[in-house]
């Protein structure tokens, strides 16, 4: 080890939570919602520090945090490149943690407090290295990337060989970056179509919205009067325009009967996706609605919890949109496993932003720049701007490229104190 | 409300762990478990009091009782016959509690907690009627146990008409009960054959099950060496005999491949079925294994969640056996739906016993006596015997019914506290 060796002394957490305006960040299913972080905060022999984190919604956030505790012997007193050149079996290590593991496994708060651990750690990563998230990542070498990765459970869909082969297939070339990274990555907004909001805040975040350059919006339904969501579909139609991308979301609210029959009534305003319609657990209910309301395509993962679970929904066909997040996943290595199969399998990555898009708008450059996903758009929700220590930075409808240092998980520092 | 009326007064939670003597419990996967309980006890205006039970492996037990804590306010204050009248209604609000519902849904320490709350209740139900548990389920009519079920996800496979007429149509007669009541359920044992056993031992323990009149032993498998596991399999089926029942159970150690090999060597012994051979997650992994290693049986269940994940797997073919746990899934309500959709999908219930059997010895005669489930035999594992206030009694390899009001799941006064 050097003496610019970078070496985690404790692995600590904080339990931070934010409130809401009124009707921010209302669903069908969560309707009261205060945007929690379970933040896994790394210390080190130097000035550097990681930061990690999970999404809940606020109760039981605590209980996340106490899991972190039991993870933190794996990491901590470990030299950060020597810890991230082998990242896949520590992982493999951490989610299968004697006994602790029977609380999921890789599932519910033992896996979101692992998702913050990874998180710091590749957030720790990159700052060591003083670049970008982004950048730390097309810059390493397809071996590299692999092992980094834990691929159990999915050997007989995508091996380490593959994995490679297809990092070597799929990277760009550094001047297609550099035209990229000029560009920007597109956005989408979230935050028009709360279902709280009023029938006449929607159309004026709509007029909002598209006068920043939005192009795509995305309306929360699944009201106990179906007639609600195809009044407000509707509104959201006229107020946006014909060339506009609208999604519907439904949070899990329907059953499969009750699926088919509003999917069907929404296919008036031509949605782009209809998103969770129902259980998240429910391979069989998404591929028979799919089947049914066909040409309308479904999409789903914010609430998907590993890499064997998506394998299942990939081998469905009932996945048209792929929402892996995070800070829902086992972190930023599960969340790069689940990209590389979602592409092996044709289908694209449109992240779910429990993080606002602060880490996923370095990890959708990585899919559209090292693992040939078409770059769609990566959802943008604004209500936690004002806490980010770099907060994305949005123009003109497009999520500008970070430069700090890191996955740009840290708040301010009042906040993390 | 009469002068007999029971009315919770507090929702109380207690951290139970009971270390094992050495190599008992020990699993391919979980190599060194400490047997433990998150427990809900309910105090009540009167000298009666519930205890529910969830089970896990030590590690973040406590992170299940302050899960629990999140619940207390559904049921506190309720009368227990209205509470459990409407329970359906119920358990569903407290498996959607808002924001705790992100940490799931319906899975994880979450769903363990809402376990421990629903068991309480059911136990004091029991008791507040003065009956054991299997005798107040098989005395309530099909509307009432109805009642208690929260079918939401299952529309499109199982409503309240056909539960009602399926419990209508297999409610065996009085004296049909009598007579299995006099019987008892048959056991089998687990305790054979755990991982870190030595092969003396397991000879010696099968030796041991035999005289007791156990006819079905399970072993563990899932060795990193193969060859381990075949030879263990082939020192039971010789120390066994050759018409008794053999189970392995891989406790998900393989990867879809490295099952399929093994599964194929190991038919040489004829074990009645395969348990968990691989991620519990992985319905389509489990429905190519059953296809390929057919005409063996493969046996899950232990670690599925809820009622929509069982749903999946009953679809899917790849489930012969079903072994719904009702310390893992959301207590005794979900139990029974997902009793009563494996008997329309026509495949066997035989629990896991993450309660030693405390509980399931009640379920069991509910399921062969009101839901028409064929008698197979119910798990022993007799390691923490000597805690319970009234340990389960076995003769002759079977299971004799309780007599004591409630769900037999009270630990000892000195270790509850």
């Amino acid at each position: 080890m050097t003496n610019h060796s970078v070496i985690i002394k404790e692995c600590l957490t904080r339990d931070i939570r934010f409130d809401l305006k009124e009707g921010e960040g209302s669903d069908a299913v969560n309707q009261t919602p205060q945007y929690s972080y379970a933040v896994c905060k790394l210390t080190t022999n130097r000035q550097i520090q990681g930061t990690g984190l999970a999404f809940t919604l606020g109760a039981g956030n605590e209980l996340v945090c106490e899991a972190i505790g039991y993870l933190a012997r794996f990491i901590e007193g470990r030299e950060i490149e020597q810890l991230m050149a082998g990242f896949g079996a520590v992982f493999r290590e951490m989610s299968n943690a004697p006994n602790l593991r029977w609380l999921g496994p890789h599932k519910g708060i033992v896996h979101l407090a692992l998702a913050a651990v990874t998180n710091a750690c590749f957030d720790l990563w990159a700052k060591s290295r003083g670049v970008p998230l982004w950048k730390l990542l097309l810059d390493l070498s397809p071996e590299d990337i692999a092992g980094t990765l834990d691929l159990s459970y999915l050997e007989e869909v995508l091996t380490r060989s593959e994995v490679i082969e297809l990092l070597h297939k799929n990277r760009r070339s550094k001047s297609h970056i550099e035209q990229v990274v000029r560009t920007g990555y597109r956005g989408y907004d979230t935050s028009i179509g709360w279902f709280n909001y009023s029938n006449a805040q929607i159309q004026q975040k709509v007029k909002q919205s598209i006068g920043q350059g939005f192009t795509a919006l995305k309306l929360k339904v699944g009201a106990d009067e179906q007639e609600r969501d195809i009044q407000r579909a509707h509104l959201v139609r006229d107020a946006a325009g014909e060339h506009a991308q609208i999604m519907v979301d439904a949070n899990q609210r329907w059953s499969l009967p009750e699926a088919i029959e509003v999917c069907q009534k929404l296919e008036e305003i031509d949605p782009y996706w209809i998103e969770e319609p129902t259980h998240p657990d429910d391979i069989s209910a998404h591929r028979e609605l799919a089947r049914q309301v066909h040409p309308l395509r479904l999409a789903m993962g914010e609430h998907i919890p590993n890499r064997v679970v998506f394998k299942n929904f990939l081998q469905s066909g009932a996945m048209s949109f792929n929402q892996v997040d995070a800070v829902r996943v086992g972190g930023i290595s599960e969340f790069i496993t689940i990209s590389l199969l979602s592409k092996k399998f044709g289908i694209p990555v449109v992240p779910h932003v429990g993080d606002m898009g602060q880490i996923h708008q370095h990890l959708v450059l990585f899919n559209q720049l090292y693992v040939g996903h078409e770059p769609l758009f990566l959802e943008h929700i604004p209500h936690l701007r004002d806490y980010f220590k770099f907060p994305a930075k949005l123009a003109d409808g497009y999520y500008q490229v970070p430069e700090e240092p890191g996955a740009s998980s840290d708040f301010k520092d009042s906040i993390m104190k």
